[in-house]
């Protein structure tokens, strides 16, 4: 239930950051909406589709469209205000990616065959992969994949619930737990700027 | 029947437009080909894979893969003579997109737990998903998010189709009303350069 | 078996010229691990989701995850040296190319209502999509749409095993002849350069 209101919530931030980036690209509203919802969207319908989990959660509850939408549209309206509230989606984007994270690995965990390697890799999907396809329909690399900690975040949240279950722990205590140290991981490493190494090297041979 | 044969010479008509695309980034005929399918085909196949409707269409109909490659080596052998047809492919491409959407609807209809809202949906995937994946591979950030009445036109046929179908007014009567409404108003929003509203503003800060 | 072992030699080269791509574009740790595992898995992973294939082969198999991540992270470590093994590369990404292929046909053929045709192209898709979908993460045109007789090979090779089955040929024969037609076929247009047709026109007026 904390779940499920954090959740919509969370597709609720992920929809006004979609919006924004949609707006800088000179998007009409059609665009902002869309992008806005694939990013909050997107990751759980690739897990979905990767799992054939059917029907998608937005074709099952239509409701998460209305709110993705409907926080794209005041996005698109009051724009040049959204700046004052950076710190709020910081935090609330933060909760989101945690609480995806979850949630993707409960989902995962109901097809009995999976391991649980498999179970954290479809928790960081959810969690990652509907700013991955924003960044990929708005023609950029994808922010995930050269800055900052947040897919290790996921994986991070998802190893530590994942493995609270395999120990027979309470389903609530390691849901809170799994919460709360993915979150505060997520707001250290915004707060000290933690990377991933990086081998920069952009003149590197390749094979081509 | 009317709209199988509508069908086919839309796909036709998008794998042209998508292989036009493909000749002037330099692809070579391998890449035309890809590229004009995608065009044809993606919008069904995006829409089938989001339902878990199989097998896709051109996997049950190859004929559909032989109309779209055949189009798409048409247009690279005489590509320089292609604009020739602009108005001509304008008008099939509107009369396609209209078809798109109400075949796109019509099989979400089939799936009976579905929201008449989220059938039209389906709907716009069906008319627009093509040409936003033909982007997508040409690197290019979508045409449809940035620009025209395009996606519009799709919600407002397939929003008509199925509030007529709702009200219990016969099928035909429906797929024609629809056909004809959605096909004005997308020759009247070319003619007339209708636009949706947009929030043109580079300079926006936003959250990241 | 045979195919088995060069399943995952190759999976293991196609992961390490993911990574290198990713370390060219400056991503961290986390993004290069995912740009080998999509080049290396992602056509298996597109041909499933569009037969409706479940579950994935990396999701019944997650050693598959495992030697694609160790690959990326070798690479990312030993980035400096890795050109000195380029025509080892280019040869077991042959090898790749047409045993991805052969397995691509296998699993569609076991869909029995698939016409031949459809599958040669699913063969296809499991040979190319990995390197596909690997650009568009990277933010480039695919080069598979662009250059070289690399599509092709596929093509022929998976059109031969089809061929050869269909004639009633013994399973083992078909797929040796197969793998060495295509693996000759690839090596050959590398050496002399072997490129599909093109129609290189820029200027050439489209439909927009």
């Amino acid at each position: 239930m904390l779940l499920y209101i954090i959740y919509l919530i969370a597709i609720s931030a992920e929809a006004m950051s979609g919006a924004i980036m949609g707006i800088r690209r000179e998007m009409d509203l059609f665009g902002i909406c869309l992008i806005g919802t694939v990013a909050a969207l997107g990751g759980g319908t690739v897990r979905d589709i990767l799992i054939g989990h059917y029907p998608l959660g937005w074709v099952a509850h239509p409701e998460y469209l209305a709110f993705t939408i409907c926080a794209a549209i005041v996005t698109a309206v009051a724009a040049r205000k959204m700046h004052h509230f950076k710190s709020a989606f910081l935090i609330v984007d933060a909760l989101g990616l945690v609480a995806f994270t979850i949630i993707g690995c409960d989902i995962a965990r109901g097809f009995a065959h999976f391991n649980p390697f498999v179970v954290v890799i479809f928790g960081m999907i959810t969690g990652v992969f509907g700013g991955l396809l924003r960044d990929v329909l708005c023609n950029e690399i994808p922010l995930v994949l050269q800055r900052e900690v947040y897919a290790s975040v996921s994986l991070v949240t998802g190893g530590l619930y994942v493995g609270m279950l395999w120990l027979n722990i309470d389903a609530s205590i390691s849901t809170l737990t799994a919460l709360g140290v993915g979150f505060l991981f997520r707001l250290l490493a915004i707060r000290y700027h933690w990377t991933l190494p990086k081998f920069n090297d952009k003149d590197i041979r390749g094979f081509e």
